[in-house]
């Protein structure tokens, strides 16, 4: 018996599986949008995932269909389940991950802490909104944002004039005073097994995620529990399989407010690879495939991971490793295999330890070399 | 800049080089002798290590070429070097892994420990050796062996005839009083830098390594510096680059004496993927590349690898997994993704903590599910 998995997209989230599919003797499949893609290794086929034949012939003999992000259509998904492919997680669970607004919706409805929002359709209902809310907010389209993109601050309504031209309604929602931005990975299973990574810190810089430290410090305790019980709460509520990452505001008064969902490996979760006796790469195979999750702990006390973007220079990772591994011999290096183009996620580092002002010292050093 | 290495063989050892080449953005080729090998997923070429021009075509290419094994003929080596192709180990260190009589000369040449040995070519030398040895020694082929394969212990000069019959000498050496066989594992590049994992226990059976405790029990101060010292005038005497494992004897009057070596990741090793900092694979490819070596501290105070050999009945690993790792969630399972076979090594699983009764029992309790 082979146990296959199908990923769609050829992303590093795919990149990433392949060691822990290695690992436990699965097969990887990836249907990767270009030769050279960053999971070139495991690409079986070449297609884009809006190519409904492509899509089904990929997912001939795999076990499961799972993904590198949440773009494949509904059509496309339908057609899968149609043709008796397991796919996880399920078109109805992307479904709230595709659309801001569906999310928002189908979140409040779950009694789960949101920001303030609206459905806004047009400048004059997005002007109320700001008059009810101090003059400011933040405006996203719906769909097809990702790192910062589709997202703006607004203090008048005509900033979003061009966005009301190209969508039916936008998403508006408060501007939220917050202290930090907190992440909470959740694993589950189809047959309803959670597992939990601790809550971690997260660090936006230009809307791109720069740096997290697991466990957010201070965070244990009342935070903690909270911010499970609420990814506890959307894993379920939505019925969401495989790994979930809830991105949370802790606001200035101590409450927690989901910000964002992604329904897969999520790079507030890249720590776990080096940090946690389970990564979440390994368990979302785990999950997708409807076997036992691994254990959680962590193998030491603090895992900090920085992000390292593509340069306005040339050269990729490897290219510093002679400096850089020399200086940092305790950090853990991961190059994506993408050429190097300016603000592109083309790596990680990861440093773990005892002591969080050293372990953030020795990521950031390491990360310095590549940037 | 890519960094591109090819491997020759495409057994496990290739295919657990897999995850840290992706880690760190490393092209890894194989060249295996068959399609569906254990390293199948990096596998660029199919073709046997003995032909030249596969072996050449191969190596176009690549910036170092390194081994899942070490028996590519000296002659397919001195190509490749003639060619220009980095390769590590070299084949000089390479001839002293290949033939077990040129080993030991070059152990003793070095004033390395090593049991009582001689060269033996008919059975009157083995006699003779038999007679001052209390009439009991091992016979080894000087070439050829592995698992036990090609060792036998002999009370009587006439159980090696058909050894005699086909090979021009042979090894003999003293059946040494030990208490329990270590396994000291060192990684070297070519400018010089060392790195070194603890000294390990490694317990045999029926000639098969079967478990490995990390670091081995009670070894701590002199018995760990002395592994060490070997270890290190082994690689540095020898000039071998890239992961050496030095397989020892602990005497019941606690000496060390060098068993046997081999030039590449070993199985006495497989515990530092999930139990160092730095695992053998990573540290092979970092070496064999002159980069700088990872740190190789240990996640826990022990690690414990068990093997796990194909059975009489079928079923591969991952039929197990539904039972398996919902038992033994804290334990690493590791596929090779290999046809069961009874007595091959189809897989391990390690387990890693702080108590090693416990870990001990986890690593055997989840081996005993694919047994």
């Amino acid at each position: 018996m082979t146990l296959t998995v199908g990923v769609i997209g050829g992303g590093q989230l795919a990149r990433m599986m392949v060691p822990p599919a290695v690992a436990l003797g699965i097969e990887l499949r990836v249907l990767a949008e270009t030769d050279g893609s960053s999971a070139a290794i495991a690409a079986s086929r070449v297609g884009h995932y809006t190519d409904l034949d492509e899509v089904l012939e990929f997912a001939r003999g795999v076990d499961v269909v799972t993904f590198d992000h949440e773009h494949v259509p509904q059509h496309v998904l339908a057609a899968l389940v149609a043709e008796g492919v397991a796919v996880h997680p399920s078109p109805e669970a992307l479904a709230v991950a595709q659309d801001k607004l569906v999310m928002r919706q189908r979140l409040a409805d779950l009694g789960l802490p949101v920001p303030d929002w609206a459905r806004v359709t047009n400048p004059s209902e997005l002007s109320r909104f700001l008059d009810a809310h101090e003059g400011a907010a933040v405006v996203k389209t719906p769909t097809g944002g990702y790192d910062g993109k589709g997202v703006r601050v607004v203090r008048s309504a005509d900033e979003v004039d061009d966005w009301f031209a190209t969508h039916t309604a936008l998403l508006v929602e408060e501007l939220v005073d917050f202290r930090r931005e907190l992440a909470q990975l959740v694993a589950r299973r189809p047959s309803g097994e959670i597992g939990l990574w601790p809550v971690v810190e997260t660090v936006q810089r230009g809307g791109v995620c720069a740096e997290v430290i697991a466990p957010a410090p201070g965070a244990a305790g009342r935070t903690s529990d909270v911010a499970a019980d609420i990814a506890v709460s959307v894993a379920e509520g939505l019925g969401v399989t495989g790994v979930l990452a809830v991105e949370l505001f802790e606001t200035s008064d101590n409450r927690l407010l989901i910000n964002e969902l992604a329904m897969r490996p999520h790079n507030s979760g890249h720590w776990s690879i080096d940090g946690s006796r389970t990564s979440q790469f390994e368990q979302h195979l785990r999950a997708v495939l409807d076997l036992p999750l691994g254990a959680t702990g962590s193998h030491r006390e603090w895992s900090v991971m920085v992000n390292i973007l593509g340069g306005p220079t040339d050269g990729d990772m490897p290219t510093r490793y002679p400096l850089a591994l020399a200086e940092q011999p305790m950090v853990k290096m991961h190059s994506y295999g993408k050429d190097s183009r300016p603000g592109r996620k083309v790596g990680h580092v990861t440093a773990i330890g005892n002591d969080l002002d050293e372990v953030v010292y020795q990521a950031r050093a390491a990360a310095a070399f590549f940037e």
